[in-house]
Order: structure tokens, then sequence, then C-alpha cells
């Protein structure tokens, strides 16, 4: 699989170390707006073509494209990947709200090819572990999912520089970027919930710092607990009647332990992968292969976005792309 | 203080072994329906007078009175005590509603005693160790109040017999009941919230076995998590913009530690009291003493039961009392 590149930030730097550890990948173009950033990126990993112009990027031998760039373009700029037939990873969160992530999956339709959202955790078998375990918890009655990380651009933020990452009117939140691992993980071990009920916490500009997303399902409850303000400690619980299941790392799982009532512990043999995104290239090049494009994770980008869309809505956090008609 | 005792289960004992480390506390009587349960609980802490007529009781020389009953007896047998001029710990959650409490804090100002809720964390000297460790973890954005118990009564409800205390029609809920230990204490050191939103899970019978409360303020929010069909692992958190607090025992504190975000890792010294029943015993003498019926800790009870119907509304958590007029 030809693979072009969109954005050239670290997530792009992260991606190509993983494609390069799946031999079908091959990654044979960037695209950058600015012709500096594009081949300043392409010397870095020794990529042949740099271009500056989407439609010629997208004209190219290319057969798919990694979109890594701001949310509110994701829609846009994968419909049109998606109409010049080229398959699409596209980073989380998928798009500003359900009804672009919709469009988007009909446009993928309707040309036959796969639109996948990179989100590490769908593809990352710590998962599958867990699932095989969770009978040893006895019945399921609460699942916290916890991601806290403090963001290095808060420091900015805290001096009176507001850079892109914490600036509202383009579309960033605490839950889009960081709380949507936490949501995309509930619901797909999980479901959609009955009910949901959210509260923000929001910084001087507006800027969504932090969040707490409770999710109510029939005999049990979830809750995703996200923050780029402060830093978690307590590892992610699967909180059974019989014991809870400890995962340390939503995104990127580092190891995972059962505790039991009587306060046995037992560790889940894992041993992660440096870097996990090497499952969702791996995956995505297997959908890509089989010409997939109604495979299963569409259902998950879509419910963790209406879930995303509802929590927005009962906190008051508004996007451009939510007033488009 | 001549203190008479109203219910016998295993907290009267608890509370008669705090007594016993403080020397202004005597235990003169016993009061209980049943001559015999009285007289085997009067036995066994060598109380010198029993009584199974309540008014009987409250006429003796008693000067105050422990009240350890089911929460539905609890203002009915407050309001009798304090009408007979003796002041009156009443074990949590203090009152069904609000307007119950209301009723017995008015009460006790009528006849110039002393009300005070033996809410066992109020005393504890680990939360003003806390309060004073604040500062070192920067702005406070979270605070995680978990309490999950897996109760031995539990294994009888799994097994088809349903004990009072997982009886919905007897004013039973896990947030009554356990629930009221992390409301309380966040209401206490918070203030307090804007607004909540809770979810409750109802075992099958309707009585709800575990339960979330978020509670949302003007630059942070609160959870109070809780359950009487899992148990806890993680500790609960005060989770700061640079570090967190973590306490072990939100109703007995055992230990504290701060993370701070570099993983640097600080103990709080802290040596917990075999028995913290003590802290409220002491707390409450002197008030009385006092004569200060007028004390801050009636607004955290308050503030508690506040809470507790407002999620209780939205949970369709329904008791006898609430329909009272």
């Amino acid at each position: 699989m030809k693979l072009g590149i969109v954005g050239s930030n670290f997530i792009s730097d992260w991606l190509i170390e993983a494609a390069g550890q799946v031999p079908e990948a091959e990654i044979c173009a960037v695209y950058s707006r600015k012709q500096e950033t594009g081949d300043a990126f392409a010397d870095r990993h020794s990529i042949p073509n740099v271009y500056t112009n989407y439609d010629e990027f997208l004209e190219s031998e290319i057969d798919a494209v990694y979109i890594a760039t701001p949310t509110y373009a994701h829609c846009g700029q994968a419909i049109e990947a998606m109409k010049h037939k080229k398959h699409v990873l596209c980073e989380k969160i998928l798009a500003v709200n359900e009804r672009e992530a919709a469009s988007m999956f009909a446009c993928a339709e309707e040309n036959g090819v796969v639109l996948l959202e990179a989100m590490r955790p769908d593809f990352d078998p710590a998962y599958n572990l867990i699932r095989e375990h969770l009978p040893k918890i006895g019945k399921l009655r609460r699942v916290t999912a916890e991601y806290c990380q403090y963001s290095s651009r808060y420091d900015k933020f805290r001096q009176g520089e507001v850079l892109n990452a914490f600036n509202p009117e383009l579309s960033n939140a605490a839950i889009m970027d960081i709380g949507v691992y936490c949501i995309h993980t509930l619901v797909r071990m999980l479901g959609m919930p009955k009910e949901i009920k959210a509260f923000s916490t929001k910084l001087e500009n507006g800027f969504e710092g932090s969040g707490i997303v409770l999710m109510q399902y029939d005999d049990m409850m979830a809750e995703a607990v996200y923050s780029k303000i402060t830093d978690s400690v307590n590892p992610g619980i699967f909180q059974g009647e019989e014991g809870s299941i400890l995962i340390y790392g939503i995104a990127m799982p580092q190891s995972m332990e059962i505790v039991y009532r009587d306060g046995k512990r037992e560790a889940i043999p894992y041993t992660p992968a440096p870097n996990n995104m090497v499952y969702e290239v791996r995956e995505f090049v297997r959908l890509a292969q089989e010409n997939c494009s109604g495979h299963p994770y569409r259902k998950y980008s879509l419910d963790t976005l209406r879930v995303t869309d509802e929590a927005r809505r009962q906190n008051g956090i508004v996007f451009h792309a939510d007033s488009v008609l």
C-alpha cells in the first residue's frame, strides 16, 4: 500500500515509525501547505514526494492517505481523498460531530474505499486480554476510563500564550483531544449507554480543560475522566462484584492486573508494543486489501461522536461545524 | 456526660469502645424495643440501665443520647430526645432528607441542645492534614471521593434473601449508607456545588446498589463514587495542576500521599486512630459542654442532604418520608 501523509506534526512521525514495521505499507508522499515544512518532513523520513497542492497529492500514485491535521479539517480532507478513491486512515477524533462522520462513512461506501479512525486502543491486543479476563471479576458494575495528561502547552497557557491546542475557536476541547480515548474505549467495550451526564471545567478563555462523562447502562455505569491540565495517578478500572481489573494507560496500555475481593492480585501477562500504532496500521492495510468499507469499527467512531455531541451540548461547547446546515 | 444508647448493632459497639477513651463520657443507659436485646447489649458493655420505653429512657438521668437506628427513625427519635433537653449524637446519615434535618436542627436550637451527625471523617484529623498540604498540588481541579465496599449482606441478597440493609422500602440506598461519606466530605471540603448530576445502579428489587454523583464547581469538579456491591481498589484523590493527594480510606483514613507531576512521591505522616469515632465523641462532648447548638457542622449535614435529595430525585429513589407534608 502506497501511503501519503497529510499533516506533519509529531503524531505523523509516530505513524511513519509504526508503518516501518508493516511490510505492506510504504510511505510515498507527504502533503503540506508549506513547501518548507513538507520538505523538512520528507527529508526526516526519506519520503520521495512532497506536495503543496492537495489535488495533485491525491492524483499521485498513492493508494491511501493518513490524515493527522486539526480535527476541523478531517471531514473535508477525508472526503476529497475518498472521492479520489483513496483509503483513509484518519487520526482521532474522526470528526467534529456525528453528522460529519456519517457523511464521511457514506462517502467511503459510495467510493468503495476504507475510512478508519486511527484510534489506538481499538487495535491494541490489551483490550482483548481484558475481555478474556472479565469473567473472573464477576458481574461488571462500573468502568472508569481515566486519561488525564498535563499538556506541555498548558504551561504556555498559564504564561499567557494560547497555542492552537488550547484555542476553542479551532474546535478544540479536552473531550475531543483526550476524552475521546476514554469514551471510544467505553462504547466499544460496553456498547452505547442509555443516557449520559457530563460536566466540563473550562479555562478562562472558554477552552474545556477537563471533564467527566457519566454513562448509564442497564445494570452498571461507566465514566470517562479526562484532563489536559492535570495528570492521572489512578489506573483505569473495570470493577466487578468479585474483583477489579486495573489497566495502566488507556491509549497505550502498559500493564494490567486483577485485584480480587480478598485482596489477591494477579498480573495479566502482556508485553506492550513500543509503538502501538503498529496495530492500527496493520488493520488498516488488511481492511484496504479486502476493500472492506463496511467494517465494524465505524460503529465505535459514530457512537463516540454521539456521546461527545451530547456531552458538548450539555456543557455548551459549540464548534463552527455544528452550525453548518 | 451521661450518655444513653439507642440502637444496639455493631456501630453502637464501636461508639462505646470510642467513648471509653473519652474520660468525660459515661455510658449510663441503653434503649431497646426488646428487653432481651437490651439486656444482652447492656451485659456486653456493663451498662447499668436498660429501657424498653423510650420516654422512660429519656426521663432518666442521661444528658445525651447516641442514636444508631435505621435512618428513617432518626428524625422522630432525635426530636423526642431534644424535647427532653438531651443532646443528640446521631449516626449518619442524619436524616432521610433535608427537610427532616432542618426540623431537627430547629428543635435543637429551640431546646438549647446540641444535635451532631456522627460523621467520622468530619472529625478525623486526616482531613486537616490534607487541607494543609493542598497548596502543594497547585490549583485543585478534581476531587474523587470513592468508597465502594462489598456488603456481606449482598451475599445474602444474591442468594435470594433480602435483608433490611438492601430493602428500599426501609428508606435504604447505597447513597444514604455509604455514598454519604463521600458527599459529606466533598461538601465540607469544597462547599456546595453549583450543580450536580447523578446516576444509580439499581438491583432487581429496586435497591440502589451503587452510584456516582458528579458535582460541578466554578473551576473544578468533584465526584462521589460509592457502592455496596463492589470493592474499591483506587484511593480517593485530590487532583491539582501540580500533583495529586491520594487518601486511602474515606471514612477511616489510613494513609495519605502526595504524587507530584514529575512522579516524585511524598508520604503525609499520619497515624490513624484504631477507632476514629473517638474524635466525634470528643467533639460532641465539647460542643455539649459549651451548649453550642449553633455549631458549624450543621451546614455540612444540611448541604449533604441537599445533594442526596437531588441525586435521589434524578434517579427516582423515593422514600416514605419524602411524601410527608
